[in-house]
């Protein structure tokens, strides 16, 4: 159930996807960008393992002129040196997406690149639109059609309409988010202008980076990291930023006060190393664990965290107890897209091929496990099988989240609720389900204390406090 | 310079490339139809090399569900056996597509998949369109945004936008029909429908066949013959045929009286086994070839073609003039995609790597060559100095074809008039460029002859009589 | 059954398989050699589609450095651009091989290159040893392990083994030559050194060619011509060619009388363009199609021949017969290697897809059908089935070849008895399962007229007069 | 610099390379073992990315048939889902390489199929031979050829030659035991018995597995929990093994008093979840990192270990020291073959983009850094230079191995002498070049505490003491 740094470990996992990773940048000085987003897109690689694609421009060039390359596969898959070679420009935006099974197609990856009336316009979009269906249906009686079944076009074609009436791309993005209803973390490449929005709950980060005279806008500040950038600031929720060779104009009138960030982005989907609206990663998994060992207490020998997510958790809950940290698992990280699942009828476990225990480090041990969710109970009662097998005579397993009792209608692929094992177990019941000898989850009401305090989050998944009412229909698996 | 059987021969050739060739078939009896689009494909593919793709749904699932798979390459390149297997459908169409260097993508493969107002088309298209710059240019106008840089994508927003105020999508496509102006011939999937159309010039060929309960729509009767059925007969130029299982819907109302047959599909782009318009390719050509020795007799030992679109024409010419035919030409027929161009400095000769002379055949004989037409001039001099080496004492060349002097705006890539070796050279002077000891080309005033005496033909890259207006903008290189 | 132009017909021909073509070169201006190998090879890619490969080495560099790569597939297909350019080298052979299904495997491409006692040697054969089991085994009693199950490791080895015993690569090679038994084309390339040699009996081809200050080996003569060098002249049966920087030493010492030059060659497996052993491959089909026309007279109204090889033979006949010659089928020449092949209960007929006729060609005529052979027989009875539903009124097919009733040792792919259909059937009897109207084959005792009347030739494969005794265990199949 | 589980991490590291991994499966009740090969290979991949094969064999079917599939690439992309369907058997062995640049070639890859006098063997194999030149010129003498470059293929025809001599294949192996000197982990498959052998001194592991009725051996225990089989024991250093039917016959002949195992498998090469030779790798190096605590006290806040083979260390120094054990870094782990490593100018710094430092952990800290090794120096000169960017004050390395200062002939890939930062610095010296505040070796003498103070171990790479003469010319790089 480990996410970062993870190896597309589909097959063991209960894995929760996030939907995307976006990067751009916009160099003055007219370098190359093309292999900077290809190091951006890979440090973004943990938000989607599905597809990725770049698209650039030369500011210089002809209008309009963008180059394009997307492909299903990792980003060191789809971008050999050769496809990498035939891309040039000094503006350009980058897309990684989420890998599901089947229902992935080619015509579904991002960047998308539209020519509309006033020229050329390449977007990557991370989130998920509320209103989707009943936009697309509206645009379709005016005729409109359809090449794609992602939220994205429908975002292009609003952008397209709107620039009919208004005098700049940018005010055209802010009438087109007027219409949109969700969850957006946008970049927007015009022939001569990188434009970024996010928007007004802020459920998916977006932060600004600066590098010599290049300009950055990326999901994660590790993908500034990866590149050499410096952080400047995060784009706030309702902001659109427009990157131009005059400086960054900043609109922030569909800025609202209810803010509604995606607490599981701290929890699981961020990098450790990254840093998002003023609060670290990794500080906020410590302090899960910290929580962790404060609520749900026992005695044991020692703590140890599924990785990689658990980790941060389990070194919190190890501060906070005096209990010492451990590590109880070795992790084969060679899984590639292409890694063959064993069959049910093998008896190579697939859990055990991708994370065997260290014995020496569990036997005749009282464990506490630190893992970040439970979604259907399988993965993690293997792992509690796993350790007892080893020799750990009790194993406490702690998540570092509540229970997922609720979907996500906001770009996360939560599994709808007959699917989730806390939908209709008791934490009692579950505890027994996977074998733990006890079993604690962080409550909902403490969550705000891994961030500062800070209430501005979202946390439906656990509560149903939805910040934006869901849709009738379920809209999900449509997301950028 | 010469085509079918052909083989990819961008390189040596002065190759005119054909726009598309089209596919579609529905089979009333749930079978499959999936291997049957690919072979009839394979069997056009001499139409386009550039990329393919196929498109099928079932009309027993659920409504608007179509699978596609497109790429750049060959038919049996792009579709290996697991590709195939994944698509399923008892209706589909399939699309080649031509290859030129660099400009081609896989956004701009065929079919086009949109989803509109009233669920899922699906395009196939064999033209190019005079007013489909106006047309974006309109249609941006309110608001639309394009994907791909095909005329097809235009073709496909007006029939989405007409299908709001009609009650069938093939009245949708008759009032498409009445805004897009230009060559084309289309096949259209709707969920229960398979819908061909041609426009009222009818530049290029579409017809119908049948096989069982199966019905089909074919650019070339080649395909036909491939796949088993049987011809039924030619989609009308301005017809639009419904086929469903209720049957042939014929709409007729588009049609006009004047007609505008491509004359160049007889003489050089089809496959000589196909029947066009009730004329059949083969015979056509070698009516070219005795109309050549009628009208630019010589004296000479033997009539050799260049293979492979020479060799009907150079028997007809035999025919006509009593010389022996003979063969004097080996082609290696394994050029593929990723043939190695030898360089410049290089000592081989790409066209003997690709085309070597039976000296046995020519030497110390007077030689008449038959080549169906002269585009830069390059590869005739290369050829005919080819059969002087091998000691031909001389080489009379006969091309069955007017010289080129106009571009074609109605999907044919013949470039423009400067790259013409015609445009600025007599026909002596072209003898002389080329080495030969004597020119002929047909006559345009007799490029009827080779058609029954018919004169719905055009001819315009001949004559410049141009059937619709040329654009002021060079819209060339949008083909579908 | 048809072979050149070929397309890799394995799925609807009874193709008969040549084992192999074999090219070598040695600059001695120290040009690189690896594109013109190529292109050498790609003009022999009919001897064989299975695999290819290329070893070069630099004369000027480390004594022994051979680069090398071969893999499964066809010249264009295994050397792309990037493979071919890590390729460096003044010397250098190279190696096609035939292709049947499942037994290829890539250990058993050639060249060879191996490392013995003396440095670095690298071997391309075309032919099959008729002792290899037994050398093999002698071998083996010496501790001798093999990693192939080709021949030519045998040659390899014993070729080692000798240089230990002589002074020089190319007096080992002839010491080896009076263990090896059977026949073989050899092109060897030590680190200085180019060497040639031909069995005894000169089973299959290998000429001497010419291009400013280098030197070739070469299956055939138009590999040459595509390389634009000069023929220089054949290597002699028996005789051992070496070339270096001091010219072309000639070891006549294994050359007998009695030879058997493989007839085949000239009926079926070599380029018409080709020359060997002094006689015009084209002219030997021209002359085979008079001697039909002479031995098996009848009255029609066409000759026409079954695309490629069948082409000749049939101009033949018409010269001789003065029936007009004429074209009944157009052939699809995009076959690649993974073209799907239909299944037995597709309507599609594999033949249909790759050969159609000219129904307006044939159709009410009395048609004489040329073909260079049949195997069992399927093939030809559906080109004649495919020929009278197209309208033909009579088929008399005629072959330019005796019936196939016995086994090749030699190097030839001729199936077992049973399998081929003359085997045990009369030709009245073939004449009726394939639904000709007459069948008529080349007379065994008539085959030389179609080599001026030269005696040396091996014909065994007609009429059991073996050359070399056949084995008693069949060592077929592990021909180079 | 780190190694398990790793990531290809060629670029960034210094990495020391492994030679191989081979593992062995005979099952006895027929299941086919081909995919059980194949998570057994994948869990032994840290020990060779460069190339993989597995080797299979039906003990039922026709005697002496192997089916065998190696390439270049790592487990997952050699052996897709196609590959892998192809191999069948239900005895096999297989055999990871490892990845240098350039030199490496398809031919070396394992395991080597040969055929034989008497029938035919595969072999796997992890070492180095001391002697294998002399072998390789001893057997050339004999005119003996070789096509690969590998020892592997020394060993197997010795095998082949003794078995001239002797009743059975492990006799023959015996014996060529008895000529072949240096370090070999083996494992042979013959027609219906596994065997596996050991040199004396029992340099690499080797290991025997059970699940029910199936027998394994294995460089590493871990890759016998993958496949969910048991530890049966390890084999002894210079014993044979002979796995059929009838049981497990262990030759003790050859085995000796003096033993050498690498010490450096613990430290750096082996899976810490592995056990070898009774000791467990984990252990081992928490030992070795309470060493460096003891040895090296330094007044500090934290504790780091360089992902991954450092964390047990840091560990182990934490536990020792009592100062925190703390996570300062995030690792990119989708680091795949083809991953474009940044040139020399780009500012992305290769190590930034695979390895980042959590700022949050390390800021204002007084930072004890844990690494396995100090090769050139570069990697770890960025490392610290990235955490003194991030806020540590103080930066002390403590390395868990003595300074590298002999090359390894035993299957190691240590550079040179001039290459090791250690060869002409004193650590005092290489301590300021790296940028640390205080730098700590483990001492050479205290290196047995790692490994209950069992002397039994190769040390030869820190002390010179090498257990077998070095020869004198350089003969690595021929590894199995």
């Amino acid at each position: 159930m480990k996410k970062y740094p993870m190896d597309n470990e589909i097959e063991i996992s209960e894995g929760l996807h996030e939907e995307c990773g976006v990067f751009g940048v916009y160099d003055f000085d007219y370098n190359d960008v093309t292999s900077t987003i290809y190091y951006g897109l890979f440090a973004l690689q943990h938000r989607g393992q599905e597809s990725c694609g770049i698209a650039v421009s030369d500011t210089k060039g002809p209008k309009g002129k963008v180059e394009l390359y997307k492909d299903m596969g990792l980003v060191n898959e789809v971008f050999t040196p050769e496809k990498l070679e035939r891309l040039h420009g000094n503006i350009g935006i980058g897309h990684v997406r989420y890998s599901t099974a089947g229902s992935s197609t080619r015509e579904n990856a991002q960047p998308l690149v539209i020519n509309y009336v006033k020229g050329t316009l390449a977007l990557a979009h991370n989130g998920n639109l509320l209103n989707a269906l009943e936009l697309r249906e509206e645009l379709s009686y005016t005729g409109a059609i359809f090449q794609t079944t992602i939220d994205s076009e429908v975002i292009a074609y609003h952008i397209a309409r709107e620039r009919l009436n208004v005098s700049s791309v940018e005010l055209a993005v802010k009438n087109a988010m007027k219409k949109i209803k969700g969850a957006y973390s946008l970049i927007i490449m015009s022939p001569r202008k990188l434009i970024g929005a996010r928007d007004p709950f802020g459920f998916h980060p977006l932060c600004i980076g600066k590098r010599d005279n290049a300009y950055f806008l990326s999901s994660e500040t590790c993908a500034l990291d990866a590149v050499d950038a410096e952080f400047v600031r995060d784009v706030l929720p309702g902001e659109i930023v427009t990157i131009t060779p005059d400086g960054i104009m900043s609109d922030l009138s569909m800025c609202q006060e209810k803010k509604a960030k995606c607490i599981f982005e701290y929890i699981y989907f961020a990098r450790p190393d990254s840093n998002m609206d003023g609060i670290s990663v990794y500080e906020s998994r410590i302090m899960a664990g910290r929580i962790l060992a404060k609520s749900y207490p026992v005695e044991a020998d020692l703590v140890v965290g599924v990785p990689e997510s658990g980790n941060a958790a389990a070194l919190g809950y190890s501060m906070e107890s005096g209990i010492p940290y451990g590590m109880a698992f070795v992790k084969n990280g060679y899984v590639g897209r292409t890694f063959i699942k064993p069959k049910q009828e093998q008896r190579e476990t697939s859990v055990r091929i991708k994370l065997n225990v260290l014995a020496e480090v569990v036997r005749g041990k009282r464990i506490i496990m630190i893992d970040d969710s439970i979604v259907r109970g399988t993965t993690s009662e293997r792992i509690v099988k796993m350790l007892k097998s080893a020799g750990a005579t009790e194993v406490h397993v702690r998540i570092s989240s509540p229970p997922f009792l609720n979907p996500c209608y906001y770009g996360t692929d939560i599994p709808s609720g007959e699917q989730l094992i806390a939908y209709n177990h008791t934490v009692e019941e579950i505890g027994d389900m996977i074998g733990a000898d006890s079993l604690g989850y962080i409550d909902a009401n403490r969550l705000s204390e891994m961030v500062h305090g800070n209430l501005d989050f979202c946390d439906a998944c656990f509560t149903g406090n939805y910040p934006i009412e869901p849709p009738v229909i379920d809209i999900r698996g449509t997301q950028g």
